[in-house]
């Protein structure tokens, strides 16, 4: 077979790495691929830096378009990351003809369904593998893999950067704020982490894996954010001293109402694999109704690992790049048509259990008063520890564990807890996964 | 498309298993693969259990050979096991045209060279996902997932039987007898379970792996293996005092000079993720140049596991049925005329690190007999431990860790501490992998 011929839109980190990927195991991929696959153009605002990373055999430009315009390039890795211009040129690739490889999750969860359409009318591929867990193949995966199974539900360690939080905060016992710079510092998060550290990024990610899991368009503005920026050592270690650990989870539940869609911390016991990811890691945990649980680990982030991903994608595009589109794999991995209306879930119907903790006066009757308003939602209690007062106060901390229940009875006994005047400030409230 | 009609040999557990998930999940199954997929025959030498499974809309027959010669039938799904028949029929389908799907490992690591060989010259599929890990996805992740790396090694908990044993053992300090005894009650261990616990199993699932992973030909022969069945409670006692778990891993590296194939108990750091693998599950580790270290994990065995894997097998090959040949995936990941003839290192020249235990007499100078051995063959030591003797006794348990060594050295220096009079029993020796 003739040789691929790749044109790469921005050379940043990802980029560079995929370049140095596809020219270090250029043997290996085409004794697998049974073609050469060579990066032909490069297009990076950055013409020095490009050419300087490139060499002299590859064209560099700073006209992106110069590459989605080119008869010779058969497909267009999309590197720039965002919703802007990355959308505009895949949207231009696609209407020429040309296949596409992204590792950018915003432009998916956000304009998926608009691209995929368009893909579908042109009769190209758009592969996305690099978009979910960087190097890990979970795309794959879910959509081939799992094939045979009902999804029952998915839960993801997605986001490294909190990842890391976490896991500094629970070894070092250090405050948010102090393990959130040191991840600056490392470059583990960026200058503005919001995407990250608030789960954003997180929910773009799980809107592209339920849309697989569950043959459902891609709905990111549904998913209920919550990030990890309001968590305290103080629950981190009481959750430790009840046999678990808070991680950030991106989860979706296949429910007989619809379908649930949400990021937050999470206690897991700590006996559980997943809650053993530490640092930078992610993991996929995947529940199908033939397979039961499987996992997926490995670094979801990095020039490299994500490098792999898109090579991967580009191995896969090239074998089936004279293929009739009949024997391709869905890009939703359900055929177009096949796709379904289940509805998404508001949160307040979502099931889960729950930490509480509450700062209450350490005083006779107290216990009685909270225990009846959530006895009257409905809300059992799995555990209890009252925490013993620092010297001097009278106000101690009361941590509960709740059996499963409805989100919404929840918010309904915080609102009367908070209310109380025995309980100062906010009722803290982290969501528990058993994982059975 | 037209339905895909296939053909089932063996209704057994995994065939019981590959029945239901198909018949529960053909809806969502068809929503994927674009076209129905309808077992449309079964053959079991059990003609009246297979009746009373498949129900009468499916034609049952005894003649497994009326279904690889049927014209009707597409996919032929083998899941009687063993290397007699099975190979028969496996190479008769292939014959006819037919493609094939089989969950059969020891089929595969003895023949499968020359059945993939049959296969490609006849222009048919052979696919075998169920063959290893169960339901995990590790060929298609090994195969395509991972294309754009050099693998550099793969180390797994590949057999189940022998993880529960294991787990069984550290968990309740229960003997090897004991926990086989407990495997086979729960029906985890068979009655002869030779094949399982002295790592045979594993090393056929270690020659696929190897295989695909190194793009080498199916060597079985050349893999060293060595069971659980020698383990004592002792010996996982101490590792764990040193903070490691010992696993029975099947291991595949690639060095300078050629590649290591082995299955061996191994010491591993409890801080390690797949050191945590528990019960009956698998777990795949696999480094890549580009990714990394990632993880598969799931369950290796059982009825629908193993069907899971089967089922997304049947719609691989159905997207593919009518797709020109050069669109495949090869079936060893690499093009069948890319095979390397890389040699298989005997395990001399395996390096490893290395736990060993010796029954020493307690008396000055022993000590440095030992140590001066060790020296000699340039076995450096990285932690020694000596246990107290038990009241009354003048014979203590010396244990060692080791760098990083040949196994020939470490073989040399063993005969030599055994030669030393004050050196009872034979020198227990665990090979250990750190997976930095």
């Amino acid at each position: 077979m003739k040789p691929i011929k790749v044109g790469l839109l921005g050379i940043g980190t990802v980029g560079g790495g995929t370049f140095a990927v596809l020219l270090r195991n250029q043997e290996e991929i085409a004794r697998r691929a049974g073609c050469a696959i060579t990066m032909a153009m490069v297009a990076d605002k950055d013409v020095d830096k490009a050419r300087a990373i490139a060499g002299d055999r590859v064209v560099v430009t700073a006209d992106a378009y110069e590459i989605v315009n080119h008869p010779d390039i058969d497909i267009v890795v999309e590197l720039i990351g965002g919703t802007g211009i990355a959308k505009e040129l895949i949207l231009k690739a696609i209407a020429n003809g040309k296949h596409v490889v992204t590792a950018n999750k915003a432009l998916l969860a956000n304009h998926g369904n608009e691209i995929f359409a368009a893909a579908q009318k042109k009769d190209v591929m758009v592969a996305f593998e690099a978009a979910v867990g960087g190097g890990i193949p979970i795309i794959k995966a879910l959509r081939e893999g799992l094939s045979a199974n009902r999804i029952e539900w998915i839960a993801a360690i997605i986001n490294g950067t909190s990842n890391y939080i976490l896991t500094e905060m629970r070894d070092k016992g250090v405050s948010f704020d102090a393990a959130l710079e040191e991840a600056q510092r490392l470059g583990y998060a960026e200058a503005d982490p919001t995407f990250d550290i608030e789960g954003i990024d997180a929910a773009h990610k799980l809107s592209i894996m339920a849309a697989i899991g569950f043959g459902i368009p891609m709905q990111f503005s549904a998913v209920y954010t919550e990030g990890i920026s309001k968590l305290t050592r103080e629950d981190i270690r009481y959750a430790e001293e009840l046999g678990y650990r808070i991680k950030l989870l991106a989860i979706s539940k296949r429910k007989a109402q619809g379908i649930e869609l949400r990021v937050h911390p999470t206690l897991i016991p700590e006996r559980r694999l997943i809650a053993n990811v530490e640092g930078v890691m992610n993991a996929v945990l995947v529940m199908g109704d033939a397979v039961g649980q499987t996992m997926y680990y490995g670094a979801g982030a990095g020039a490299e690992p994500t490098a792999s991903a898109v090579v991967a994608d580009l191995v896969d595009v090239a074998r089936m790049l004279t293929a009739d589109p009949e024997h391709r794999v869905p890009h939703l991995a359900f055929q177009p048509d096949q796709l379904s209306n289940t509805p998404i879930l508001p949160m307040g119907q979502v099931e889960s259990a729950y930490y509480l903790r509450l700062r209450v006066f350490d005083k006779p009757g107290v216990l009685a008063d909270i225990t009846r308003i959530l006895a009257d939602l409905g809300i059992s209690i799995e555990a209890m520890v009252q925490k013993e007062p620092r010297e001097g106060e009278d106000w101690v901390n009361l941590i509960m564990l709740t059996h499963l229940t409805l989100e919404q009875h929840v918010s309904d006994a915080i609102v009367k807890i908070e209310a109380l005047p025995v309980v100062a400030d906010k009722v803290t409230r982290i969501r528990l996964e058993e994982f059975n």
